[in-house]
């Protein structure tokens, strides 16, 4: 089971913002579009940053209310680790825990083509068990 | 694999504020604990929400700079969804993606016994996954 399978399920949007974008206006976007991270990329479409809701608190945190008029450049992650369609389910939960992050932008020939949330990767697990079970109980009841 | 398994790991710890605590107090204990949520308890320590770092993102999004000094009790989630011990992993899976939460109290005799993150959830499946490779590995190499 690979990230593609997911894609074909959830779509290839992926939500951006420009790095000048205030912490603000993020959190607006990230409550009004009901997700938990946006990439953020420069003019030419190149990925520079993520920005989670964990980031945002840590700004928040740390800043007070004077975050919230400060650019998301100031808080986001800029070593961002991506994954491939091609990539295993296993392999985005190891990458998920290890990295101790809940998003992973998908790359295609180097491009944005999609987001994979840990909510995604649990879902998509639940629905591989239900068809492995399904897939059993045809057999015995044929066999 | 139940959630006694990832307690025995993770340990019993769990993070308590009062309702009437202030949002940025909220988020300056998220981000020093490097947590995703804590429960609001009453003084005679009863479960009475559940405050997540979405849930501060959506007060943020609504009231501006304005939300930092509110209560938290303005923004929590009061039907709070537990498990139990005896639950197994493939419920809390279900549970956590029906809801759309990320965070499951644990209650033993009615008390608080822990908390389970989405992370967790993913950490302990990679183990258990890693397990049955290993004992497969094992069963070929002596069988």
């Amino acid at each position: 089971m690979t990230v593609s399978v997911i894609l074909s399920n959830k779509g290839h949007n992926v939500f951006t913002v420009d790095p000048d974008e205030k912490v603000e206006a993020v959190a607006q976007l990230l409550a009004g579009k009901r997700i938990g991270a946006v990439l953020a990329t420069s003019g030419d479409g190149k990925v520079v940053g993520i920005v989670s809701e964990r980031d945002l608190i840590r700004a928040i945190a740390e800043k007070g209310s004077s975050a919230l008029k400060r650019p998301i450049s100031d808080f986001m992650t800029t070593s961002v680790v991506t994954c491939q369609e091609s990539d295993s389910i296993a392999l985005l939960m190891e990458k998920m825990t290890t990295g101790k992050f809940r998003h992973l932008p998908v790359l295609k020939n180097g491009k944005l083509d999609g987001i994979i949330s840990i909510g995604d990767v649990v879902k998509q697990r639940i629905e591989e068990t239900e068809f492995e079970a399904n897939a059993m109980r045809e057999y015995i009841s044929t066999g």
